[in-house]
């Protein structure tokens, strides 16, 4: 079946986020290029003419995550009435601790890429240092400029660090998930702040 | 073949010391049973002789992990030249950053837990109290005792971030990931001693 080019970018396109989504819920291992394929409405064989293997999308897949990631957030911080201290909150809110699959993609999956190809690693770190980046430019600017990059890269591992205990944690002890998530708010934000 | 109980009891701690590694190593859909079984030198057959399952074995690896994890910690902290600086900076050592399946299970699969069934998810949790209380008892007592345990809780899951992230950069990035865990020691050393 031909297929034109508007359709072929579609399809490329449903398979990137269907690719984004699935690794945010079941992992690297766990999803699979079947599932992927079906969560876009395609068949593997329309997959692999985008795509030449799992990592090939994957990689494409974190890119899409990490982008989607960061413009939620910048949306966020380009509102008036938001600032620093409401980035963190959100990032470190009970709706992104249930929201896994809309959710940060290092929080998702961080432990995994170190198994990962060169590429997916790639889009991994250029996702991370853009999130930190972020973070610094709402930052007071009275703090030498080197201590505030290395400083807004920890508060976002330790978000990330902060988040993903909180999800381990929910199903056992929901009440300790959630005051991890409100010291972190705090400790955090104070952090950011001094 | 017959197996003396001893031989039996060796066998189930090879397969729970196989499965402690691996699954840190490889994460829980990447190890297999027959990866684990192969590993402690033993069949599946043996396998399902002392474990009903996958899961039955990683909540009893995880639970291990866990108690290693602790026991090396405390070692270090019953060394009178230690304290909780040290604590952290072993932790955040370049050492650990290399050493996945001899290291802390948190940094290696925390963000596969909430995937995991009840029992993983039970032990993981009691290994991260656990361990938290073990940094509270060396922090300073001047502190209110809420704020000791959650700021104490505050640093593990934030020392696991920072490790999962320099992990997650080191091969794209081996400067960014040496600098990464360089801050958070500073940092962090400082939070628990504030």
């Amino acid at each position: 079946m031909k297929v034109s080019k508007e359709q072929a970018a579609r399809h490329r396109e449903a398979l990137i986020e269907a690719g984004s989504t699935l690794l945010k819920e079941r992992g690297f291992d766990g999803a699979s290029v079947a599932d992927i394929s079906e969560k876009a409405g395609l068949t593997q064989g329309a997959f692999y003419r985008h795509f030449a293997s799992k990592d090939a999308l994957a990689a494409e897949a974190c890119r899409h995550a990490c982008a989607e990631n960061y413009s939620i957030s910048l949306e966020m911080l380009g509102n008036p009435d938001s600032d620093m201290a409401a980035f963190i909150e959100n990032y470190l809110s009970p709706e992104h601790l249930d929201a896994v699959a809309e959710g940060c993609p290092m929080a998702a999956y961080a432990n995994e890429i170190r198994r990962q190809d060169k590429d997916i690693q790639a889009a991994f770190v250029s996702g991370f240092e853009q999130y930190a980046e972020l973070l610094q430019r709402t930052m007071p600017e009275s703090l030498d400029p080197k201590i505030l990059k290395s400083r807004s890269q920890l508060i976002v591992a330790a978000m990330v660090g902060n988040l993903v205990i909180a999800r381990a944690l929910k199903a056992t002890d929901p009440i300790l998930s959630q005051e991890i998530l409100q010291t972190a708010r705090e400790e955090l934000v104070a952090l950011a702040t001094s």
